[in-house]
């Protein structure tokens, strides 16, 4: 059997099934009578901009910010690339000159809003009178304070000049339709790049509650802010939100669904876990190995020959000195646990093609991984410790190497159990 | 749904299929014509010894060592409480004393030897001429050196007097039945408790590779231990284990699989994840809370109503000030992932009665559990960074208390998803 390849050949399916060029066509409203003003943000901004373009019949224009890297060639429609995840003045920028070229729209227009992961960062314009530090400021401390994500997201919404349904506020009276490649738990709309097209439940009362809740100091010109009436976010039944059209074209379960058809074909019973699991990287890995050992040795949760399948965004916490992403550490710490188990076989690689920060997408863990790391004088449990898991499977050829993918529906991790010979 | 009511049932259907009471009377041997020796360790050692003699027809004789606090009312058999996981004298004294009454046995005598988790620090004793620090020392070199546990564990028996073998050749030419409750993933008799009756495949030459391997320094007495022939494990082959039965009467699997009965009969399909799952206790949560919200989604990898079921021993790594064990650890942190999910409730706890050092098994996650904390002013996201939550269980009435159960399968984890209204 080779795993290598129907491992390869997974990960390339659930790619697939979040890419532009394969999910953007399909989801294309026909053109306006009007202009087609296209803007958007995300790592997959300038693949999905071509992938308009390529598909489009009447005239277009617009701007797209994407992290640097990630472009595309476009030819009417202006693509900037940008700090992420921590934003910079070309983010800032484009997304000034976005919120700019909403201004003066007719009823017969169209903006194509093209949202991905990443978007938030990308498109981060803090709302009139606040400044970036003050907010940058204040999200540190929503993160240390306990709040949920909701109660996180309502602040930040209220502190923006685009979240929130913000953008689709600019636009109108134009039609918005905006589509959506889904890197969040859940596929929530409102969450996805913080939600600029759509409308919100949340109130600036609200996000004061909050603040006073966990106690956050903010300064006296952020509150003054969030009791002035221009602070509320527009909200569902706002009549400026009759043109809009939310669409969510691509989410990690498509990606992992696509991955699983890819295994059934070649007989391997598909069991996806969870498309949002999240955790630190080794310890999600460790969990993963439990599953699989009592899959060898019971058929439980699934019979062999099958494939375990999940998505989400593990975290590293970094301690050692070493390199390596989320993936190869997921990777690296699964196969001490499983520490030699026979006709077992793994991938773990983010759908974006970028490991962390590292030049690869993530790794591939083959039966022999641990006799061949051996023989190579490497102590893969010393590595890990190092958070140096890269430098394995470097070693061993083992990487897995895409480049930017041009989308992003976060990490692909597929464990593959042979029947027992 | 009286939640509260069947996840405890669970719990108590796990913790019975593992019970001495259950499973030692059907696996007992006939009265042999001698005389009947019993000995054995480990947190079950006094339950088990118990057992004996209530189903036991001829003379009975013994001694058996537990964990403080885990003893049972024995009439014939003496029982020794000493410490774990850290050996003391009372424990190594009972070792000794264990070693001589298996001295001078005949051919038609027998030795019921009754072995569970905690039994290989309960029954610690030094091959002659070895300390018990440097025992210690080599023990903690080993763990910082990325040693796999099976280059640990050969180690560990070239040191011990009983050991890998060593307590079944001390009782050679009485017979031998050995039975032990397994609290080790794989239930190698080999490995549970380091395997007193269980032949030895490594050999000394074998531990001094080990030792180089990994740079470990041992102080010269110790080489020339394991240079010595004595200091060679019994092989197996060896005719002294003519006479020897190993035996595995309980293990995890086997309360993973009681739990899943009761989930089923109630309505709920199991899905038992794995019976040895590992890892940081707050992300083994993370991980369950996003499998459990995938089949709240997705009905993957099982529809609702189900009862997704794990056991294994998580650890944790303690940075706050707080109280608890990993299995109240873990359900807090399940519970801030689900964030509200509906229809959702757990239990975690431990199978021997003590979440870690606690007086708690564990604790009960309802659906309103996030609720009624934020009710009570409690802050579970601080609770958990400060590695306090077991106030949270404890201030809302939902830990598990059972006191010491008098067996160890490992921690017992449950999950119902109710299908939704």
């Amino acid at each position: 059997m080779n795993y290598r390849k129907l491992l390869r050949d997974m990960f390339d399916a659930a790619v697939a099934a979040a890419s532009p060029a394969v999910c953007v066509p399909r989801h294309l409203p026909p053109p306006p009578k009007g202009r087609t003003l296209v803007v958007g943000a995300g790592k997959a901004a300038a693949a999905m901009a071509a992938a308009v373009e390529g598909n489009w019949s009447g005239p277009l224009e617009g701007l797209v910010v994407t992290r640097y890297g990630h472009t595309a060639p476009c030819r009417r429609i202006e693509v900037v690339e940008a700090a992420h995840p921590v934003p910079d003045a070309a983010g800032r920028e484009a997304a000034r000159r976005i919120v700019e070229k909403l201004g003066g729209l007719a009823p017969e227009d169209l903006v194509l809003c093209l949202i991905s992961g990443g978007g938030s960062s990308l498109l981060a314009l803090p709302a009139p009178g606040i400044s970036l530090e003050d907010k940058q400021a204040i999200n540190r401390a929503l993160l240390r304070s306990g709040a949920h994500i909701g109660e996180m997201n309502c602040v930040r919404k209220h502190l923006s000049a685009i979240k929130g349904g913000r953008l689709a506020v600019a636009a109108a009276p134009a039609a918005v339709v905006s589509l959506m490649i889904s890197d969040v738990p859940g596929d929530d709309p409102s969450i996805i790049a913080s939600g600029p097209t759509v409308p919100d439940t949340t109130t600036t009362d609200d996000a004061i509650s909050v603040l006073r809740k966990y106690r956050i100091e903010v300064p006296g010109s952020v509150l003054k802010h969030l009791q002035a009436a221009a602070a509320e976010t527009p909200k569902p039944g706002d009549r400026r939100f009759h043109g809009v059209t939310n669409r969510v074209i691509a989410t990690p379960q498509d990606a992992l669904e696509a991955a699983a058809r890819a295994a059934r074909a070649a007989g391997f019973q598909p069991l996806i876990l969870g498309n949002a699991i999240e955790g630190e990287a080794r310890d999600v890995g460790l969990v993963h190995a439990g599953i699989a050992q009592q899959v060898a040795r019971y058929g439980q949760p699934v019979a062999p020959p099958c494939a375990l399948i999940s998505g989400g965004e593990a975290t590293v916490t970094v301690r050692g000195d070493g390199r390596g992403g989320r993936n190869t550490e997921f990777l690296l710490s699964l196969g001490i646990a499983l520490d030699g188990q026979s006709a077992t076989a793994a991938i773990a690689a983010d759908t974006d093609g970028i490991d962390g920060s590292e030049d690869n997408a993530g790794a591939l863990l083959l039966p022999d991984t641990l006799d061949r790391a051996a023989r190579a004088g490497l102590n893969p449990k010393a590595r890990l410790a190092d958070n140096d898991a890269y430098a394995v499977f470097a070693q061993l050829g083992d990487l897995v190497m895409t480049g930017p993918t041009l989308t992003n529906v976060n990490d692909f991790r597929a464990i593959l159990i042979d029947a027992r010979p």
